[in-house]
């Protein structure tokens, strides 16, 4: 196969290259209008009958010539009688001919069987509800390629339009392909890797009103792959495929599209999602989307949702967009157009964003993702501190009920988080991971509600407090105890290297598994080496960084690393073992201004709650004997 | 039954005191995660496998210990051997015990089968995606009571989770009352309604997340509603009625659910939706909707969609807000929440924002809306002019691209705004109608695009400029002739009453319909009074006014007129007779500056097509032989 190099198409010039390219044939399909909700009218549809389709009475009561009232008073009653100068109707019915007002039954003096007394007048046309006061025949209900709304159906039935024409929706393949590959399982085994882009895939084109027709796992094999194509082309109006769109010795996409239709575009200036092919097979907009999720989706929403608003003739929707400060300065490399997604939160009335992780491959940044800055090419980033526009991932409403969490992460803040949505509908959480010292610089900086730290303090043996009055001078803060926990050794299933001690760990032939700077765990670490005077050069692995006690966990059960320290529960969680080293406090920082909030004080309250306390003693290795004391205070007033 | 009188209770403490009184009994079911979209999770979820659950290749290349490669450079290069010291890995394989980088396949010079050179050095765990780098047993994915989105299913697959505990979709019956009702149809006899609200409500409950039960249209019998009702709140989580929720003769629902169970309250201070019914009957909520469309929907929004977001334990949802400008006063009574749809205009870079008919019964008045106004209880309303807040319906995105067309309504502005849609997807139109000279002073006023003008100058025997010279010398604008169009007597089949001149219509016996002040159409009525020097006064309905030739053929058709003046279309579209009085010049006026926008320029072209013109004249009663030529222009440089 000949050698291929990915371009640098601006993402406006490929995404108007296939529009341009492609001329959709619209399908249209009468259905039952009580069935169109969210379709898209295949042309205007105007009202066959009116509503009502007779002048009705609009109350329960009598129908009359308004000229008999005329004069009728207190003083005058007029009295009528039945047939001749009323009728009686009920809301709804029809007026009788030659009558032109509706007195309603309250106003009504019964004289006898047949006759009523009226002590006022009324004016013609009083109570009725004219034919077609709601919808008149003739008039144009909704136009062409309108989305069904709930409103919409109501007024066509009104209209007498009992089935509607409407856009059949576009038929979209998905072809997965990855030799590695295996549908979703909780039985992974060596070497397999779950296939779940197409499920995200299928979700987002329901969601843009594309009909998804998933059609299973293909492996990396050129032919196979070339016939999958070449089927998919024939009943679908757009191809996705996923992975092999780089350019790799692997990389089929672009060499399938190439042989049997047209290459339009083969990589594109943003970071990420630069490995893109866009194509034409037999007349189709064939869409290779490269394998890392993150890519993977940004391609889908940049190419396949504007091919379907185009199938439509559907306007783009845009996103809410936030002006926010940046909590952290971000570089973006020139020449490309960067999407860095954040976190957002507000602390203290502002809206405070900083960068998740930016590899390609890591799914979760986009659950986490609150919303999703854009730095054009030729930008060079920005400072921290600097404001920037964000497009928002979740509506503004929520991000103004979150709490934002920061520092080192345990689980008993998970369980917390779970109790607060189960207890409070409108409250959230988010939570960063970014170690004891990282949680007590947003607090610091005013960039996160609440941070968990556990820093041991060598110098008075005691946790956390040194450090804040070290670094905390200038905020208002509290301190609240969380739990006591136990960190230990996380060794694999038997210990077999039998590690017991600082010394074992730092014995030849033991690879340990260290944390990031500013860890508490790290502090602790280094605290146990200098009791035990020994080096840091002695222990091989210590300048590896997990970022997280799982991380490190799964280092273990990996093998790549032998032991490295952290707490029961994530052993558990990878099903090794865990040598106790010594029972540690978790804390919760607050600001003050959070803390006297009424989210502060109903977390506070929960945190107090015998629930939460039961529930996190059951995951092992925790101690909630005084959760919830107030430790520590820094009012400047 | 004991006389009941509707409350005043103000719309927030009505929707907590039912809030309040209602604890829901969530089921949990577990469903295929790929089937997920749009649920929402009954407790947090955790990854059970890490993704990848192995250290895994992120290219295509070998797979080498990092510190044998140290020292390589093109000067130096280092051979390697397969198998004991290196191994091919594709992207995705796992990496053999003992090796701890990869080197790409680009960046090897094969030396022999079994032996590679390389140029470069490779630090350790280069080109390694590590165990969990996206997901990691343990890890919290989504929280409790979350909506799941296309992304999440990814994240919860990728974690192993192959199922999911969502909450149960909360069921809730819907039971349409009222003897005039009959299912959907075209064929709509004397006396009957076609009850459609029941879809409306089904469509909103789908969208926010519940699963409609609609339980057939139930009889105006005591009784009968009330057996309705036990029967539902059985299996139902949530209870709808449909009308009859108000306080007279016919109005059940307070009664039943009186007897029942109990009522929380009868009666809102809001306008429209005042008279709606909340009550528990078995402990499920039970909401009594009036029947009038739009304060049915009001008072679904905000009485069920609260109790399936509670039920859920979801936050409220609200809509985005937007400053307008207010094209005219809006008066509202005190001592109740005014609910005022609103249509919004962008004009000249101005949001002007209009209020639509507040009739209850207009549904097309909520399908025409583009926003609601509130005005609060002690709010007297506002002045034209005045800036004010509304709550969007349509995307912000959608209302900027919108042609704003106003004035006098005619078929031909129909046919003009179907074929906008299908040729440009990103633009709209919305048309209200409000005469010819309303028209006029709605350009003037700069409170829309362009406006359809029908006006007859008795002194010129001309259209439109003598009103123009008149009523626009501040204003730059251009007149465009559109089309010719038939007026006429709008008359029954056969023509009973042998109507054929204005003599006729002056007739004794015979019963007008005449047209709103300010319309073309009652102006060249009054012409056609003038020339044969008849007076007003002799003519029966002379007072009585429509809004649009449909109305006045609506009015003959139901028999309350015998005649009116109106175009060919109209009477077609009621299978009515028509009577040519004369052509007239229906033209279309727009501001300079949206003649000279792209969008006016598009629009121009579009009116100058032969589709345009060809799909006009299909109507009958057209001709389009000047149509899209220039008759005016107001420049004032």
């Amino acid at each position: 196969m000949r050698k291929i190099y990915l371009e640098d198409t601006p993402l406006q010039e490929a995404q108007q290259g296939v529009l341009s390219k492609i001329q959709f044939e619209r399908q249209v399909e009468w259905i039952p209008t009580q069935k169109a909700l969210g379709r898209i009218t295949a042309q205007s549809i105007y009202a066959k009958v009116s509503m009502p389709n007779y002048h009705a009475s609009a109350m329960d009561g009598i129908a009359v010539r308004a000229h008999q009232t005329h004069g009728a008073s207190e003083q005058n009653p007029i009295r009528l009688r039945q047939q001749e100068e009323y009728v009686i109707v009920d809301t709804g019915d029809p007026i009788p001919a030659g009558f032109d007002a509706v007195i309603m039954v309250e106003h009504l003096h019964q004289v006898d069987e047949k006759t009523v007394e009226i002590l006022d007048p009324i004016a013609p046309w009083q109570h009725i509800r004219p034919i077609g006061e709601d919808v008149v025949v003739g008039e144009m209900i909704v136009a062409a390629h309108h989305k069904l709304r709930p409103v919409d159906l109501g007024a066509l039935l009104a209209g007498g339009n009992v089935t509607v024409p409407v856009i059949k929706k576009p038929k979209v393949a998905i072809i997965p392909t990855g030799t590695e590959l295996i549908p979703p399982s909780e039985d992974v085994a060596l070497g397999e890797i779950i296939e779940f882009n197409g499920t995200v895939f299928s979700a987002y084109l329901e969601e843009w009103g594309a009909q998804p027709d998933y059609r299973g796992i293909v492996k990396d094999h050129y032919e196979t792959i070339k016939n999958a194509v070449l089927e998919a082309v024939k009943d679908s109006d757009i191809v996705i495929m996923n992975a092999g769109s780089s350019a790799g010795t692997e990389d089929f996409t672009y060499h399938v599209i190439n042989e049997i239709g047209e290459v339009l575009t083969h990589g594109v200036a943003t970071r990420p999602g630069k490995p893109v092919v866009l194509g034409i097979v037999e007349g189709k907009p064939v869409v290779g989307l490269p394998g890392y999720p993150v890519s993977a989706y940004l391609n889908l929403e940049w190419f396949a949702r504007p091919l379907v608003n185009h199938y439509y003739g559907l306007l783009e929707p845009e996103r809410a967009k936030l002006k926010v400060k940046l909590g952290r300065r971000i570089v973006s490399v020139m020449g490309a157009e960067d999407f860095v997604r954040m976190t957002i939160g507000r602390i203290d009335g502002k809206y405070i964003a900083n960068p998740l992780t930016r590899a390609a491959g890591v799914t979760m940044s986009m659950v986490k993702a609150d919303g999703l800055l854009r730095i054009p090419p030729g930008h060079l980033g920005y400072e921290q501190g600097e404001e920037a526009e964000v497009e928002l991932y979740r509506p503004l409403e929520q991000i103004k009920q979150t709490v934002v969490a920061t520092g080192s992460h345990d689980l008993s803040i998970d369980v917390l988080h779970t109790l607060l949505r189960k207890k409070n509908p409108g409250q959230f959480l988010v939570s960063s991971h970014v170690g004891s010292m990282g949680g007590i610089l947003a607090i610091q900086k005013g960039e996160a509600h609440i941070a968990g730290v556990h820093l041991f303090d060598e110098g008075t043996g005691t946790y956390n407090i040194p450090f804040l009055e070290r670094y905390l001078q200038e905020q208002e803060a509290v301190l609240i105890q969380l739990v006591y926990r136990q960190q230990g050794w996380i060794v694999p299933k038997g210990n077999p290297l039998q590690i017991t001690t600082i010394k074992d760990v730092a014995r030849d032939g033991i690879t340990y598994m260290n944390r990031q700077r500013g860890a508490g765990t790290r502090l602790l670490f280094d605290y146990l080496l200098k009791q035990e005077q020994l080096d840091r050069s002695g222990v091989y692995g210590y300048d590896r960084e997990a970022i997280s006690h799982l991380s490190v966990a799964a280092a273990v059960a990996g093998g790549t690393a032998d032991t490295g320290l952290g707490i029961y529960s994530a052993a558990q969680a990878m099903n090794l073992d865990f040598i106790p080293v010594m029972e540690e406090r978790y804390d919760l920082l607050m600001s003050r201004s959070f803390y006297e909030s009424k989210d502060g004080i109903n977390l506070l309250s929960l945190i107090r709650s015998p629930e939460f306390q039961a529930e996190v003693e059951a995951l092992g290795g925790y101690s909630c004997r005084d959760t919830g004391s107030l430790l520590y205070q820094n009012y400047l007033d």
